[in-house]
């Protein structure tokens, strides 16, 4: 018989404390204390007739989040990454060609994802801060002849809501499917799946739906089913094979459910929650109160003579908005100061955004005219205290 | 302006509700109220230095818990599943050999994932019920000359616990990386994963544990990383790509972390709580618990006059007892009525024990004998009421 090698750290015997904070970031953003306590119900077996009873409320909820009628609707059991890779992974074949569009960060990761997986990628860059027009985007499908076309609607690195109609007709046009990531966007600004021609949209909890992140909700039009269960090659992930996750969540013709992986069961009930609440708003209700937020933030930023860095209105996301640097100051000063001082997180740029703005999110039930004027509160203060050096 | 086509669902409306039960299935099992009021602290972000304190203070407890003093010690964002292909994935090339040892389900499963991303496998097979021996693996280990060796230490499918005394050592006479998969023993049953020279070991969150489904501790021995980062193509996933993974949990030599993925912040720290609980205990006082109340529950079925299915008495899992399904009843009906009337889950086989067997899980702070002798009566009760044929 060996003996311990490792002896118990010392660290886990002091108490978890976790400190509460104005998430006023990119997100996750702040969980209210109704969906924090559903996720401490008690946990119950993955294949129970009551968790496929709140997984089919989960599929509703997320069917008129997304306004779509599609049945393969489910929630990946992951983070928004997992969903992104979920999409991808089972929409395209090894030797496939797959068009990306490039307005941020999140384009350049559903290039590296497809790459890895033996797909030839081409994308279509759009300058930081701005969008691409749908000629813009007909040429790149006509000339690279994509079998999927990855667009993110909410590009949160550069506070841009990118324009989405008109786009799905093209991309059938030329026989490409449409997926689009709405992690930032979906419940705070108008997405209309079906009507828009969407073939997979996915998007995370943590965002607009205020629920802890884990849990990332996926749908697949008819068109985009077509094409995953006719392929010739298995996807390279069997957790999120979509035969399988199919029947997990009860979206094929089977008989029953088999097993295939034990669920978030804790995080199921947070989604569930989250969503429930949005059905009690209403999504028009939630777009209107997102969008009348953003434009009172907008113009009390203005009104400090601060600078909006998507220079456009109409595409400017209501959920996340990136205020260009103010000149003079340190970003990472002004955040760190806002933290240390009010208790709030913001944050600067992320991929080709850094050091070029100040981004603040305000999603969910964190969109408030009240939680506005903390935000306007402490980068005034911010200003007042921070550094400015004097070009 | 489009208008919604999709109406408010009427499911969501209703409050979510969540029945107890005693979970004495192979899992999940139940999570104690220290552990749901964890995870219902406020979500922070996952970049925050308490963030990251927790990170570390999980990374102790996992390497407490696997007794490996591997700096490549963190926590995947999700279960046990992803955990099996972030191993999978990031050791093995395309065109590389893999031998898994096949005696339940989960060598299937990982032979499956294996090939999916072009690996050459092979299987060594042991009947339901029993295990290799050391001289049956060398055979194999020789024969096909793997870069990848996988078992399952507890192989909750047929309720086998399988000696890993060295068989660490003979992968690497045969310059193999041995992958162990301790998914239903850990913290259940001795394990030393740096003396059994174990290079890759993973486990979930929700068995021995306790804590809800959605992370999976996973650790990578030096030999393991040494080829890892070695590698001439790249991981299949972005998601799980041991070098981003690495960097986000601290184990790299990069002076600080940059963002990957948002980690299930909420799960971290129930997973945080579960671990503190275990130091709490101490592994072998953990360790034995379990053996002494798997030896009651044993003879209790034996007195029943009920046969177990692992013949060899060291063999025998102490957290998941697969007992030989009752002669002339319906193994189905016995499992439902004592989920009806006792509101207790036990479970029916899979994989290759379906219908041969009932599965008891009694893992972690569920494993005491109140609850051994809270089965044996709805044992009892279920064979008195259930149907019983003439045969």
């Amino acid at each position: 018989m060996s003996s311990l090698s490792v002896p118990p750290p010392k660290r886990l015997q002091k108490p978890l404390a976790v400190p509460y904070r104005h998430m006023f970031g990119p997100g996750p953003s702040n969980v209210p204390s109704r969906i924090l306590l559903a996720g401490a119900n008690p946990v119950i077996g993955h294949m129970h007739p009551e968790m496929f009873e709140i997984m089919n409320d989960i599929k509703s909820g997320i069917q008129y989040l997304f306004q779509t009628k599609n049945s393969m609707t489910l929630a990946v059991s992951g983070t928004g990454h997992t969903a992104m890779e979920c999409a991808i992974f089972n929409t395209v074949e090894p030797g496939e060609n797959v068009l990306t569009a490039v307005n941020g960060i999140w384009g350049e990761r559903a290039a590296d994802m497809a790459e890895r997986i033996g797909a030839r990628v081409n994308t279509v860059v759009a300058p930081p801060g701005g969008f691409l027009t749908n000629e813009e985007i007909e040429q790149a499908l006509s000339k690279y002849r994509p079998a999927l076309f990855f667009l993110t609607h909410g590009e949160s690195s550069t506070g841009v809501l990118h324009p989405l109609d008109g786009i799905g007709q093209l991309c059938h046009k030329y026989n490409c499917l449409f997926l689009v990531d709405s992690v930032a966007s979906i419940g705070g600004a108008p997405l209309y799946m079906d009507q828009q021609e969407i073939d997979i949209l996915y998007t995370g909890s943590q965002k607009v739906l205020n629920a802890p992140p884990g849990t990332a909700p996926i749908s697949f039009s008819e068109r985009a089913c077509k094409k995953i269960f006719n392929r010739r090659t298995k996807p390279v992930s069997f957790f999120l094979d979509l035969k399988w996750l199919a029947n997990y969540w009860g979206c094929d013709d089977k008989p029953s459910r088999v097993y295939h992986h034990t669920g978030p069961i804790s995080a199921f009930y947070t989604l569930r929650e989250s969503l429930a609440i949005l059905v009690g708003e209403g999504l028009e209700n939630s777009w209107e109160r997102h969008e009348k937020v953003a434009e009172y933030f907008h113009a009390g930023l203005e009104s400090m003579g601060l600078k909006l860095f998507v220079k456009d209105r109409t595409a400017r996301l209501p959920t996340v908005t990136t205020i260009v640097a103010p000149h003079g100051y340190d970003w990472k000063e002004i955040t760190t100061y806002i933290m240390k001082t009010h208790n709030l997180e913001i944050s600067g740029g992320l991929g080709p955004s850094v050091g070029l703005v100040l981004r603040v999110g305000l999603m969910g039930f964190n969109s408030s005219k009240a939680n506005v004027d903390m935000v306007l509160e402490a980068l005034k203060d911010a200003l007042k205290h921070c550094h400015k050096s004097k070009v």
